[in-house]
């Protein structure tokens, strides 16, 4: 298995030979999906034979020998262009690499040959998938590549996945799939929305109670530190950053359970009712609590950020306890309970910054209250104009990253993929450099309706949709007539690839999905 | 395997033994779905041991010794029971059986035995389905079932499901899997949409052109004859019927690929246009040509019914070639086109007859024309005031099937369950005669968007909601709140079958769905 912290990755130059037998003729190429920026086929086609076929370095300009990362990658891609036939030119050389955004490649297919050029081993990655993709099959079972020259790079430099484990338990092969599935459309962030109201499956070492008494099943709807660190680098392997989430202070009902005072008792007039609202922003313990629960995040996954929710705050519980009422009062709040819940956020943020670590929070944190420099990237999930609040926050010259028009955890018609795929995320009045806060976006598959007996239908391919938004040039990919018969077949790639992806509409595969 | 054509079952009495041991204590019984009709629990249990748990035949009027639809039935409901354990006590012994539509039982489980007693082999398989769903496991993974009466019955005859294996092609295990999933249910009667305008996936031996040219693929993406053997082996042995639909004239494109002259021409001016429409009406060739085909369905399906179609006739094409328009003049039709329809549809219902079998037949049919003795069954599809529709039809004496609300192919969330609940077939003004000419209903889930990938989350558990709607007393389960538990513990019991149904909503089943 590979290492699952990140180190710094030593590799300049990336440039792999792939080794093809040439047998020129002439035949349609194959589609791309997401386009590339670059994307120049030709007619001219060669045949690969399985048997003779390998990947390999040409040249690179550290002393080591490979890469694991992409040895593993190697081995993946050959067994996805070549079912039924083993890879053996396999190499096992460790390099520790650091996640980068920098998604670019360069890509030649041509005399017989394919090159492939990266700064990184994620744009080496990305490289690799295209590749995979430019292959076919003939009606008689032979290998083909066209002669192909590809320049490409992101549009947008955070292409993310949530999946919810809260509303529903996610088995962890439920997330592996789902990170499979990523990798074929370049997504590179899960953003893992552990924890909410309904359970805590995430097993703290330092506080075992939290998913012992806050989780659906304490041993069988969890995940486990092996788990964790299972599916960080699962991810890593595939150039996928995992965002962690420990949204607070609302949405943490089933942290209560496991961790008494940490939340807000209830008032019904002058005594406790026995329910609780949100975190207690009042009580120093709150803090204790939190800072060595972040330490403990910031130490598990790797990635330079966590965010922290911050959303749909009530305010009522606050408001009914007259020990919170006080601590109001005493420090000059009023009745602004977004001023109390502003005051929780900022020691929160401040926290994550002292464990080194960057803060996302949702839109809600922006836009209620004042004081935003300690604030970083905000991420807009809320529907209506949601390109006005992208504005607002860029204005403020903090990064963006945009959910509101891809929530697809809500069921529709799959005709509808087009909705997701005419988004246009720069669509508003500001300078270059503005702009150039909006990061990327994001696919929210929240769980009060999700688990895994329908998460990938309802992701794939309409996910695939948001990915080309996210990856290709909008002016090359504004048409829906054209992207349907490439966003076919793409999917049809996916089910050839065990990926359960709804079908866009009346047609068939080749290779039709299996039932177990 | 068990032999395909039905014969006739000579098993008048049928009474099983279910040797438990005995083990007292109390505790809260679990809950059925579909409803019983009458169902007394009591907090009396018994434990079960799998070892030393067998079925057995107690009476039975008939000379031979067991039935194999109930060995076969015995040897999957262990399983079903007792996962990891196996079923040593098997009889094989074929006895052919009728597919009546007879589904009552009785079922007693008191003082460390059950017995069931049924009418028929299909009481019995329904009374298996309740026995199943009556043994829990405690925490320790003890088996237990309580004291329970039962006695039960169904609302209505016709509980069916409808796929579409034309818009996109199911293969068998798809199909295989939702009549086991149909099984859990209690439904009865599996529509099979073989063909339509886009693909003609049923490999006919009288016409294999049909399927060469008109399928998907010609050999991955067809029903042979001996997967057709297989599917309505596969559901007779949960009790249910095969219903083939061969919709005509229109929905037929397909059929037009190899089957030359049997569609319309359509005409752009004086001369032909290149596009076809529906079945030409007026050539004696195609009268021979659906007999011949009939004449095949008839013998390959063992089933009394055979679904004609005959809805969404577009006159267009009919109207625009100059041999109909003459052929309408001579026949006196004027420029009622629906006159044509009836003319042909009227001739294809004759030779249904002559083939012994009962047609069944899309609203459009009784809806467009004015003779409508000929007809029998009239399956009510269209939106709108449904049960105005279904009055209609019974007023007219014949006897309704109704699908209007149960269309699932549409997606919506999953909470959406109760709108297919609260379906009151019977809640029109009419007589007790007209409204016992109600059989029953069926759920469509139409292809445009669905095939293996989605087919079960979309299927399960909203199916359920109407199954409970077509067995259950609908005075017990008028109240949507009360059935909403009992309905979450059964989609827990599908996905621990192996049934891939999605989430009701936010919570968690003891054995979730595992990804592959």
């Amino acid at each position: 298995m590979c290492s699952v912290n990140p180190g710094h990755c030593t590799l300049i130059k990336f440039i792999f030979l792939l080794l093809i037998i040439i047998h020129l003729s002439l035949n349609t190429a194959e589609s791309v999906w997401p386009l590339p920026q670059i994307f120049i086929p030709s007619p001219e086609r060669y045949q690969l034979k399985p048997q003779s076929f390998s990947f390999g370095y040409r040249r690179y300009l550290d002393t080591k020998h490979s890469c694991s990362v992409l040895d593993a990658a190697f081995k993946r891609y050959f067994s996805i262009l070549f079912p039924g036939y083993s890879y053996a030119n396999l190499i096992t050389f460790s390099v520790a690499t650091q996640l980068l955004f920098l998604n670019s490649y360069k890509l030649s297919v041509f005399a017989g040959q394919a090159s492939l050029n990266a700064e990184t081993v994620w744009g080496s990655l990305r490289g690799l998938e295209t590749f995979s993709q430019l292959v076919y099959q003939d009606d008689l079972g032979s290998y083909y590549i066209n002669k192909t020259e590809i320049e490409d790079y992101p549009q947008f430099n955070y292409r993310g996945i949530l999946l919810d484990t809260s509303r529903h338990y996610l088995p962890v092969q439920a997330i592996l799939k789902t990170l499979d599935a990523m990798a074929y459309s370049k997504f590179n962030v899960f953003h893992w929305h552990l924890v909410d109201d309904p359970s805590f499956p995430y097993q703290s070492h330092k506080f075992p109670d939290l998913s012992n008494k806050g989780a659906f099943h304490p041993v069988t709807h969890v995940y486990t530190q092996s788990d964790v660190r299972r599916v960080i680098s699962y991810a890593r392997m595939r150039g996928i950053r995992v965002l962690p989430e420990f949204d607070s202070p609302g949405h943490t009902k089933s942290w209560g359970k496991g961790q008494s005072e940490l939340l807000t008792p209830c008032y019904r007039g002058a005594t406790p009712s026995g329910t609780f609202g949100p975190v207690n922003p009042t009580l120093p313990s709150t803090y204790q609590f939190m800072l060595s629960l972040l330490k403990e995040v910031a130490s598990v996954f790797p990635d330079p950020y966590i965010h922290l929710g911050g959303d749909e705050v009530d305010f009522s519980c606050w408001r009914s306890n007259p020990y919170i009422r006080a601590f109001m009062h005493k420090m000059g709040f009023g009745l602004d309970f977004s001023k109390l819940e502003a005051f929780y956020i900022e020691k929160i943020v401040n926290i994550t910054s002292i464990l080194r670590k960057t803060s996302i929070v949702w839109q809600d944190v922006f836009d209620y209250h004042e004081r935003r420099r300690f604030l970083s990237v905000v991420e807009v999930w809320k529907q209506g104009c949601y390109l006005c609040e992208v504005r607002r926050v860029v204005k403020a010259g903090l990064r963006v990253i945009l959910a509101s028009p891809w929530y697809l955890d809500q069921p529709g018609p799959t005709h509808n993929w087009a909705r997701y795929y005419n988004v246009w995320p720069l669509a508003f009045k500001g300078t270059e450099k503005q702009k150039s806060l909006v990061i990327g976006g994001e696919v929210c598959m929240w769980g009060e309706y999700v688990d895994a007996t329908n998460l990938s239908p309802r992701l794939w391919p309409r996910a695939s949709a948001a990915a080309e938004r996210l990856w290709s040039n909008e002016r090359q990919t504004s048409c829906v007539e054209r992207a349907f018969p490439r966003l076919q077949e793409f999917r049809c790639k996916l089910l050839r690839r065990g990926i359960q992806a709804e079908p866009l509409y009346v047609g068939h595969c080749k290779h039709e999905y299996q039932t177990v």
